[in-house]
């Protein structure tokens, strides 16, 4: 997907286009004297791939309104707000949801649905997921924009370079691929990935800014914590995932904290998730488990906390100390900059941060100087929850950016062209 | 250290020079259509940056042995057994060594000598070492060779792009900086770089092969488990090191197995070191952690595991238990190809692994396919502790084979030239 890095002229104008795109997502409206000083080409290489740009439909003029510095003002520039969308889709335990976002990042479409998915028959719900692709690709296409990608959020693993489910335990899925049912019940645009979903809320962070109004960016090297009924979590080293030999890294939900201890599905004893899993958290809180609707039992559990009840502030502590010893293991072998919660666990963070970061206080005494910043940061993502859908959205998009005018899109405008 | 990625002329015969001369030390003496065909250039191209490298002395004819399939055959190439050297140098917590190879990876000097560094003044230790240095650089300018560059591998953290070990806490040290000793007491070839022991012995897997013999080399993809009195580790991802934000990645010594158990000297319970390290496995199997001499007190382990002495038996075993629950956790977050044993691991092998996997077995149900392959392949580094020094030595190498004709290089030749 990223754009290859050959040193052919194809392959250089590839990445120029890619440098320019970017930088006016990143900066328009901005003139094209602007970009040629952001990417570093001469104002008329520059012109040649705006025009490009511009005949694709990914760029649009926004008027001789950007001053650039000297001479007659340039003309502004900014990325399309119609044309192509990433389309997000998010399988998840309890739910469904699927969102288009366009160039400009902004969410065009949303739908989100009630789901039983636990032990699931993969089928029916990728026939639903398919009937909400589709009504999403529908909407969109009255505002003019197309799906240039679709990305499939999954609470699982997922084999590296391909779209299978290798095993998603809540959802009871083994050795599914989602995208031939996909394709074939939707108009399903490539590429069509597949993408375990702590990874993506993990890019999500990356791409999107730590929250809503764009500030916050993480650093290149985060952790990324997240749950939704397990817990997950997605390594960034430079600012990429680092996905393992089999696409499997970041499984912290199986990291042993009390080796000894209680028994996990997966047949080993004491791993994080049976301290710090939902179902592990709810049972300690003297909750129903199975209390259900989506993400209806994590609002319970922070109404609980907040109103004060003992249980539920223990039963969180308790699930905060387990992920204080998980992640003292993990910042000791990576040494990121940050650790960010997401998901569920954003939205619990008020209550199991305290504890969770007297462990790693107290586990990471071996400082490099007594008075330095000896441990790493702990934050809530404001993404949250949302992360994961968006992150598949951006990441369906991101094709787009990093190979602006590749052969699949070009097949996809030449199509819209000719109304086919 | 790497070659510069920018896409200028200069770059890019940067980058050419380095894959010419990679490509004859890998697969010499080969014809320079051999070359071309390897690196994917024009022959004519080979040539002229073939002769750059003979003039520099890094290349040499081997006379008209290599038949190169058609035309008249081609003149050999093999990388020089004379010129720039690699010198690699080692502070262990009780001994010191320093060793020189050639462009042909070549051991040509090495001295190793007892020492008592634990809790050592840097001074004498340094002023020590210096004297090592300029005694093996004497010894190679004899054989025509010149110091390309020196490293220098600690048991501690050395921080990100600087020459300051942060903590070794086996040495008793905190924020030094050996650069500045070293320059001014030998002849010290720049570049002059300070790395983590645990982080050369993985590049040492990486660069030498799995063993001496030059098979077995890791994938691309692997942890590298080194022990000398502490426990460290290097991760190693698409076949670069993964560092971490401050360049403390690799901490497996202070993972915590067991949470609620013995205190640690870095503040914390029940760190990996406190039931695999060395004082711990002495302690546990009766003997005295304070035995002295360099890798006597690991000989003597496995002397009496051999031998069949239940205390030291019982004692590895479980310290290979600890490094099963702590392991386990690391493949879950980096999901690796292999988990190599380094160090004083490497030769208590026998006796770790049985417990060490069994418990990695475990712990690792979680299996995409109940019959696929479920888990990491462990086994035992066959450089074991030589491997260090011998990364050492090729990370100064690595140098010249990255940027042959770099500056800091053709001045050494230049000054070696003019006889200075």
């Amino acid at each position: 997907m990223s754009a290859p890095g050959a040193d052919t002229q194809q392959g250089i104008r590839r990445r120029n286009l890619a440098r320019v795109i970017q930088a006016v997502a990143a900066d328009g409206p901005v003139s094209r004297a602007g970009v040629a000083a952001r990417v570093g080409l001469t104002r008329a290489a520059v012109s040649t791939l705006v025009d490009a740009l511009l005949r694709a439909g990914l760029l649009i003029e926004t008027g001789p309104a950007v001053p650039s510095g000297r001479g007659r003002p340039g003309s502004g520039l900014a990325v399309s707000g119609t044309g192509p969308a990433g389309i997000g889709a998010e399988i998840g335990v309890d739910h469904l949801a699927v969102c288009a976002i366009d160039l400009r990042g902004r969410i065009r479409a949303r739908l989100t649905a009630d789901a039983a998915n636990r032990n699931s028959a993969p089928g029916p719900v990728l026939h639903r997921l398919a009937g909400m692709i589709t009504e999403v690709t529908d909407r969109i296409a009255a505002l003019e924009l197309w799906p240039a990608g679709l990305t499939v959020a999954v609470p699982g693993l997922v084999a590296r370079g391909a779209t299978t489910v290798v095993h998603a335990p809540n959802l009871g899925w083994r050795d599914v691929d989602p995208a031939p049912v996909l394709r074939a019940l939707t108009a399903a645009p490539q590429p069509l990935t597949v993408e375990n979903e702590a990874n993506l809320g993990a890019l999500a962070e990356l791409w999107l800014g730590g929250g809503p109004d764009g500030a916050g960016t993480p650093p290149p090297d985060f952790l990324h914590v997240s749950a939704e009924v397990g817990i997950g979590a997605a390594v960034v080293v430079d600012g990429q995932l680092l996905r393992g030999v089999r696409g499997f890294a970041g499984e912290l939900g199986h990291v042993p904290v009390y080796p000894g201890g209680r028994p996990c599905g997966c047949g080993a004893r004491g791993c994080l998730e049976q301290y710090a899993g939902e179902a592990a958290v709810l049972r300690a809180a003297g909750l129903d488990p199975d209390h259900s609707g989506p993400r209806a039992r994590v609002e319970l559990l922070a109404r609980r906390a907040a109103a004060g009840d003992r249980a539920t502030s223990a039963a969180l502590r308790n699930a905060g100390t387990a992920l204080g010893i998980a992640l003292t293991g993990a910042v000791h072998l990576l040494d990121p900059e940050v650790v960010l919660l997401g998901g569920a666990l954003a939205r619990l963070a008020p209550w199991l941060l305290p504890s969770l970061e007297r462990e790693l206080t107290a586990r990471s005494a071996v400082a490099p100087h007594p008075g330095a910043a000896s441990r790493v940061q702990v934050s809530a993502s404001r993404w949250g929850a949302d992360g994961p859908l968006l992150g598949a959205a951006h990441a369906a998009l991101r094709a787009v950016l990093d190979d602006p005018l590749g052969r699949h899109r070009t097949d996809a405008v030449s199509r819209r062209l000719s109304g086919e």
